[in-house]
């Protein structure tokens, strides 16, 4: 049993990238709860506005997969004490004053009618205060309608500075898409589409080739100033747990842009990050600025450090 | 500690494919078979025929390999329960009756005289009442010599209606073989002559290309009708348990021939349904129909289900 | 928790192979090193001059690796028991009494001063006496400089009859290098230089293509009577413990050289014996002459053996 | 991680005591629901009569107590598949029809008003067609108030036949007490009084005293025509796991009862079959009829059974 | 793998019943040293103090021991960061700035010299500035004689304010003694002579009755104003782990005596709160005030909470 | 998994005495042989006369019990390669000479005919050259019939000099009894019949007293010389695992006499080391002298050693 979860994940990423940063949730009040701010505080992450009370923890099961087996995930996350939170509890003001970058996901707003409304409360007081917001699709079909996501989330994105989408999901939820074969290309023109449908500063994708769910090539690309600057492509041989993956992808731009590096460098420091990610076990992605920069770098033969 | 075994192994994985299936054995009266027979009964495999008392339970060691290391099998089965039966302990009219099908393998015959006579019934009575009946030769040359084995099987294969082969053994045997150097025209060839000789309906061989004990590529081909049906070739770049891929072949060889499905579509079925074995530790094959299907449709790409 | 260490590898791997070895150290008084000499006593390596007393065990900590992460290892093996021995608590004439070979590393004249003795009085018997002595040069830049380790090292290696050493550490230690953009000419030219400068009989060098942790292409090459003789390069595709593969190349040398095989066949046997070590979890080379030959001859097919 | 449950935990004990038995419930069409089925099925609980579908699995996290510190019990089941079912997805009439005795606890009214109606249905058809039912009282007041509790287990109770109840929730629920000092004389009394007030024809008890988390006395009472029969007391001298061991004793008064067995030897077979079931970890019973009739022989020495 | 030791089990209790802690320490700069910083900042211990640098993490090796055969302790601590760091490596003015108490334990001045002056350093200061000071006399005779550590903790004792010594190190170290038979008194005698000798405010004592490895009697002292308070005696009936018993004793004296707390109340949370350490494994006593209220209240039956 | 057995367990508790043993029997070729002989040469034990080939090795299942439930072991060793043995394999001169001792059980004649020979041909050399035998009785019934048992065991036992014998098997198996109520006058008097009936210099009888399978009463007795010598008894309150406590007692008694110490000191050491075995996982008692005289001299406390 681990803890774990899209936006915890990025914000452990970031603790130990060295980027100061804090949960912002609810969580039951019992034992398990507990465990899980033990846990969180203990990697660095922010534990003061976390709400307590109400609900539970959503469950999830993995099963891990291999080769042609892929891994499959049960979700059991009704009625978690964030879904049945008030808007009202967290005074967003407080919250990011002082912030510098704030991270959602389109899971939130999938979760409850309250959740949107603490979500759209945020990005417009980030936005008001002029905190960079980066907005992580993630679509999950399993929890609400395509029609129901594309309307609620095409008003909450236009919030956000930075969007975190798949092409897939560009398609999916807004129609927006390319006819071009080559990936790059193609990733390229939707990141574009979407930053000027959405008035957004940039837009961050990754790029899994999914050869089987024991090997991957992994990279990604990160369209800002208008134009696209794309990683290498990582060819990941053993996969020990992608779960996680791309919230470390987030995480990685997320530290790129608030220490001001480069676009390349950003999307280099991402497209590291996350690969390394699939070499460790559970959600979180633990590696240090120094690991990250030495694949960055050219090390990516696994040799022994000793 | 897993339990396991060839005829158990396609039991299970019919079950688990939604073929009412029944393991036909005899175990002994101790609490080690009872968790045996608990883990079948729960995983839908019918009981009722397993006679108690007498000898014990065969164990087996198992090294898993890896890269160039081979897994290793110490087997230790001799005096098990079955092979102290009584081919009496069974009434074959009243066990196959009402079945479709009928799976045995050519490990029953190297355990003793007995189970040969009790196999040998087992098959005339099949034949006599319509039961299809699939022989898994699996010639294993620790228990018995080339020259018993390829006698007593010579015997009892015509009994049967398909078999399930390899190449090697149809030579080892049975002295046939094929000049031809590409695998599929050597398979085709050998299966046809086996056809003949015995007068089988069909055979089914697995193609398993042995890059290393971590690496495979993986198919198989099913001869009816006088003509090969030959799946896609896979490559498994992570196996993670491959005892127990041949028997969930067969068991999907059965699942499709008692579906009538055409023989394309069995093989195809067959060879997915054992490819994915290979990534589940233990020996049972414990995927669904609509795991196999989405296989087959082409997604092995072993994407996350979320 | 497992036991491990240079020298114990091979004295472990000698004895696996059925050449007679003893582990030449000192260890405190304690459990913990009880446990120790009762695990290598049972792999059949002998123990009667382990010295007891004084220091600690020394310790490392390994964190695994995989893909694209290498594994790390932290060592904390100051003050250990041989590092504050004396160099007169053995005495060399009577523990080389006897002996065919003696095995050393460059990992103990790093430790101490007395250290450094102790293996000088060693080296210096053995020579007299005509013991075949390996010298796996191990540089490791976390216990002392270049510049100290290539000094004494250079005093060292003369006594030695055969060296085990990187190209990388022959650059770095004494200058020693090669232009030669071919890896087995350049490993050639290296191994000739440093049997001329130091006066050696032959000369080892593994060849490890570092493609990730997970991943690696492994040979190695045995230099001497003047000719450089080339291991087959195997591919090694999942790798699940790669420490303490140069040390059962190391012992598969010993083997060669001690059972009077041929340079060639020496090669072979070591490459083979230490690219099977990859599949093995822990330190030591647990593999049978039986294994290693039959990967030599061609069966590196990981095939099951039932 | 395991599954259990107060009436899941007393189908299994009964099918382990040879007692033909099936779990009547509504689980979420996913694996891990299909994994309790394949465990339940394959311990010989029927499951023909578990609806599949909605909802979630009910979720309870232990952390295991030991001397002064008690275990502690986390409850996460609300919204559950049985706590959302529909009253009308069972015929009662049909599920009821051939079985003996129906097993209910008022955990399941807490659930949900549906639940509430499908037990009351359930109840009456069962009291119409002449089975015999058995009523954990069960009260669990982290579910509901004493006197919502109250009144609809007021309701409930007099649709069975024999109640199980602690005289602590007669007390609360009911207000019924005695005000005698001995513990056997007080619990006869308000058995007496509880088959009165609810036209029951027995009333099961069990008796732990509570030396530690780790050292429990234990027995039960059985009030049936009208006198108390009480079982021997058992020192349990270390408790591997309580969690269940009411349930065991149930099971054992439903066995007495529907094998027509003596009053008091019915309370011992259930005494002593709940005394064995804190030795097993886990929340069921796993004994055999002749394990429990060892110990109610007179054999609770704990020897080696060799 | 866990860790402990005296002073951090201390921070680690007073954390948990929410007492604001701080650990002073060094640890070395690598990934165990930063393992263990992320363990105990979770667990709400301050980590600002801790200096990174030098030396090494101290290690201890534990057999746990069960009825008749006891728990050995291997220590491997010699060459630690902290027994290797230089007393001016803190600023305690800045250090003790703000605290209201301090804990130190005579294992410190064991290490090495400059651990005594930094001890002296940081009594001193706690001294001037008024900060009540828990001195764990703790003598460990495998580090240090019996004329060393008296000359020692003499010089230092009279620095704290309150001692937490066991009446056989009072008597091996100081000569302290008393005849009488009577535990309680024997204990307050001892007691008052300490306070006397030294100048101190209180004096604390445990009373173990060691009947075995698995099961004590356990309960305190608390010597101050002139009386000795006593606390209930429990009786463990199976102990977990006994390692940070004591710890978690002198952690609930400062708990009380922080809080204002009568003696006699501040014994009895002292001795309720070590009790329960007993049954956790690991060092640390993680149990609540609630918890610990609880047993004081006289639950000590080991009810489940449900 | 673990390797044990009575006459293995014996020579194992030699060997961590410091008595030199060989364990003499037969194994068969394979890899699970080769880690038993692995594991036992390690713990000291003499491996030079075990025979291998043929059979099998010999397995048993054992469910660990608790409080009522006492574990159950499951055998399955017929057939074993030392029950297939051939008597002739060992030439008892060639392996008794030179021994001070020799210990056999009654499990060994149960097993085949050859066995007996073979146990027949030991006795009688061990008899005629001089060396000290110590025969365990060690009925088991579910080997062999009370009748058989008792004439095969009437035959050898006058060919040793001790016998290790419970008071139940003495009137078992040769009718001899006491009607003594007090135990240690009863198994005096057994003792001393035994004695005289078969001609034996001494009898040593452990005592039991199973409280539960959690606690035990534990000590022993050893009649020489006329006298009976009880030791101290000890009372066992947590049991780890009970398994290989007799054997324990026997190597007990063996040290003693074969260290020449007086029968009073024989016995307490016997009683002493078998009774800290009782809190041991594993059939092995692997506890040292020093640790079976701190017990003998009183502490039995559990104290920890730091």
């Amino acid at each position: 049993m681990t803890f774990g979860g899209a936006e915890l994940n990025v914000a452990v990423s970031l603790a130990r990238l060295g980027v100061p940063s804090a949960f912002v949730t609810k969580l039951p009040e019992n034992d398990v709860a507990e465990a899980c701010i033990t846990e969180i505080r203990g990697l660095g992450v922010g534990t003061a506005h976390i709400r307590r009370g109400g609900g539970r923890m959503g469950v999830y099961y993995v099963e891990r997969g291999a080769a042609q087996r892929g891994s499959t995930v049960i979700y059991d996350r009704k009625n978690s004490a964030i879904a049945e939170s008030d808007p009202g509890e967290w005074d967003w003001r407080t919250v990011l004053g002082g912030a510098t970058a704030l991270h959602v996901t389109g899971i939130t707003p999938a979760l409850s009618q309250n959740c949107r409304i603490a979500m759209h409360d945020a990005l417009t007081v980030a936005k008001e205060i002029g905190v960079t917001t980066f907005f992580d699709l993630n679509y999950r079909q399993k929890l609400w309608s395509t029609k129901d996501a594309g309307k609620v989330l095409a008003e909450l994105l236009p919030l956000a500075t930075h969007g975190v989408v798949s092409d897939h999901d560009a398609d999916t939820l807004f129609g927006i898409r390319s006819k071009k074969t080559d990936t790059e290309k193609k990733q390229a023109e939707v990141a574009e589409k979407l930053t000027k449908r959405f008035g957004l500063t940039g837009i961050a994708m990754t790029r899994r080739e999914q050869h089987s769910a024991s090997r991957n090539g992994w990279g990604g690309m990160f369209y800002v100033g208008g134009s696209a600057h794309v990683s290498r492509q990582y060819e990941i041989d053993f996969i020990v747990d992608r779960v996680g993956g791309g919230d470390a992808f987030t995480a990685g731009i997320i530290y790129g842009v608030v220490n001001n590096k480069k676009p390349q460098d950003t999307v280099e420091f991402a497209a590291a990050a996350s690969c390394l990610k699939h070499s460790i076990a559970g959600d979180y992605n633990l590696v240090t600025v120094a690991e990250v920069e030495s694949l960055v770098g050219g090390d990516g033969s696994g040799r022994v450090q000793r």
